[in-house]
């Protein structure tokens, strides 16, 4: 075990990409487990967009995380020690409330354990938050139907690259927005999308009229601002947009967009926000069928591993520039300090 | 029967509020009616925030309408001759295609009789088109419970304050804004509103906080923009908001927000723009249940004359900046030209 506890603290709000003098990394002692409670270690870390949110200072579906704490994280550990009936040393276990540092004492709450047949690499890729917001985004707001026209924006990132697979799964033509020619090229030949726009080199709104003849019966949205608008451009009558987040507006001061609501009117359509928190009573279902169609070959992953949490804030802009390919998680188990 | 047949005909797309460029009074002949065709006399000719967006060049749930047309509007007349066997001299006849103009040749389609014991002024403002519109607007998008607030933009209007009613009736507690102090007072005082903003003296943000201390349950727009805005960043968990339309957008040229959609995710929302051509196969179940409710005093309604049609246009401005009080209607009946 090591010594000490080393974290990334919130000391100031970021403007725009959060950098070094926003969120420092220092160390801490390791806090002392008390009766009903156990030690954790972090193994691994998921660095997701809506992090950016909870430090932004407004008020989102939490309230702003104070300047001061241990940066929030969705993370899986190990119990190293334990006073706790429920969470022996050796399980391993995943929540968000253990933050990006390498040991936190839990008394469990909000704490999962994850069952020993799960490979800790798919947790979050394809388990965990990930596959939870994409299997109920997609199935319960976009409510599928084979035959729709699938629309997904952020499409080879984590939860994207989950919904246009179990979009294809249910009989759904997928369409996939992604930001390099590389990503696309994965989307289609690895993953099975029908067509892909490279939104970095391709007019988005155009390419939708072309890829979607029909129009969009679902838009699955990650990102809100200019691609909203094209799709919402480009929507069938009836269409559906689940909205799961808006990571082209997180590092802005002033949000924008979009300009044309006016076609939810003209379209008859729904757009309809979701929280992955809502669904966790129903994560077994998911995660069950998830887990069914990894076996049986229909759904892939990849997960961009970034060695070390000394690196895991620099690791996290790679999220808002396209940069990162896959789920991007953070891997503790080699650090030597 | 007048000899001519007076017309207002779209010349040139506007730009911003209509004027006598824009859309020009002429005349024309009385057109002959055909084997299966009658003659209708425009008696009442509705005007609608909507067809501002018909004359905007904008494909919108219709294409655009054609510069050279006479002007569409929904109206009610008379039939004044008749070769056509369910389209008797004398019926009371409504239909969105008679257009601005004395009289029209109808072949019968997309043309309802109205029933005799409707009183003609009423139609407009409680059944037909406006009535269908917030009956399903609300019932069937928004999905009221008793103790739900309900917030009605252009509450005063002939959509909004009948939407408001019918909230009343369903055990909600309504909250309406409007433009002027006299239009506030007649929603509380004779309509039953519950609270009211006056969005040109008052910051709606601020009072819906403070109206809606719970979060708005529903949100009917009829408004969008800056409105739209505040009321997105009151919203409770689960809200609804059904979209009728986005009044202050439709004489600008570029349209702006809202800037929240966030709050969408937020607060699991759900936005859904709906029409009133879906519903028309529904009519009769909104006709009998706001005729019953009319009978019963439990609806009431305002219905401001313009007299003549060579008013029309003046008027229709009126619909834009908060001057007109309850649904706007062109009375023919005393022309004499």
């Amino acid at each position: 075990m090591n010594a000490l506890n080393r974290q990334w603290r919130l000391v100031r709000r970021p403007v725009g990409l959060v950098d070094a003098n926003d969120i420092k990394f220092g160390e801490a002692e390791i806090p002392e487990v008390h009766e009903n409670e156990f030690l954790v270690q972090n193994l691994l870390i998921s660095l997701d967009p809506t992090q950016r949110l909870w430090i932004s200072g407004k008020e989102t579906y939490f309230p702003p995380m104070p300047v001061g704490d241990v940066m929030w994280a969705g993370s899986v550990g190990v119990v190293k020690s334990s006073r706790h009936k429920d969470f022996p040393v050796g399980a391993h276990v995943s929540s968000f409330s253990f933050g990006m540092q390498d040991y936190c004492v839990s008394n469990g709450e909000g704490v999962s354990v994850i069952p020993p047949f799960v490979p800790l690499d798919a947790w979050f890729a394809v388990f965990g938050h990930i596959g939870i917001t994409a299997y109920f985004g997609l199935l319960d707001i976009g409510q599928p139907k084979a035959g729709d026209t699938l629309v997904v924006s952020g499409a080879a990132g984590a939860v994207g690259s989950l919904v246009g697979q179990i979009g294809r799964i249910k009989g759904c033509r997928v369409v996939g927005i992604a930001g390099t020619a590389e990503k696309c090229e994965w989307l289609k030949k690895d993953l099975g999308f029908d067509a892909t726009i490279n939104y970095k080199t391709e007019n988005v709104a155009l390419r939708l009229k072309e890829t979607c003849p029909k129009g969009i019966d679902i838009y699955f949205d990650n990102v809100g601002g200019e691609i909203l608008d094209a799709a919402l451009a480009n929507l069938s009558i009836g269409a559906r947009i689940p909205m799961c987040g808006m990571i082209s507006q997180y590092n802005k001061a002033e949000w924008s967009g979009p300009t044309n609501m006016m076609e939810l009117v003209n379209k008859r359509a729904r757009m309809q926000g979701f929280l992955v928190l809502d669904y966790l009573p129903r994560a077994e279902e998911a995660m069950t069928q998830l887990g069914g169609w990894l076996n049986e070959g229909k759904i892939k992953y990849r997960v961009e591993i970034v060695s070390g949490l000394a690196s895991a804030m620099t690791a996290f802009n790679r999220l808002f520039d396209g940069a990162n390919q896959g789920k991007l998680v953070v891997d503790l188990r080699n650090d030597s300090h």
